[in-house]
């Protein structure tokens, strides 16, 4: 832990999907290349078993609603809710501590 | 979103495991199985490919902290650190705002 830690915010987005997949992953890839190129973007964790789990991590609120809004989540987002989520939820956090362990080679 | 909505906790565990398994299922659901038996435990979230994510919610941070020195738990930590994680990383984030989608059947 470090005194100097800055807070920034994660997105958590939980979901379960339809048995729809056509087009999921290209729109999926699609996404996480359009959310680094935003202002404010962090970083991008994913993974999926029964559940998928996303995590992205972001500079401020701000950069958050930003990419919310951008017109091309929106069209991804209108999609996801047509075909592809069964279920979704998305919490909004302020990451305020922090700590990593590696393995020393 | 709901004005009444009341903040609580979550931590995001990111690891990418070495390539020793012997034991690591048992030991993850054994923490899940204590985990949810803790004072302050609302729920969990895992899921794993290149990377695993494990997001566990809790009302509080001392409900964390209660967590994080627990006798079962400790002995869980130094078993991954030597045996199971190349890498992990804790976040101990407040969430602040929540949404849902569920599909109408």
């Amino acid at each position: 832990m470090n005194s100097a830690f800055k807070p920034y915010y994660a997105v958590i987005f939980t979901s379960i999907q339809t048995e729809t997949t056509a087009g999921y992953a290209e729109m999926a890839q699609q996404m996480e290349d359009v959310a680094k190129e935003q202002k404010g973007f962090i970083g991008i964790d994913s993974a999926r078993n029964e559940i998928g789990i996303t995590v992205s991590y972001w500079e401020s609120l701000d950069a958050i609603q930003q990419w919310k809004q951008h017109t091309d989540h929106l069209v991804a987002q209108q999609k996801g809710i047509k075909n592809w989520y069964a279920y979704y939820n998305v919490k909004i956090c302020k990451v305020e501590r922090e700590y990593s362990f590696k393995e020393r080679f």
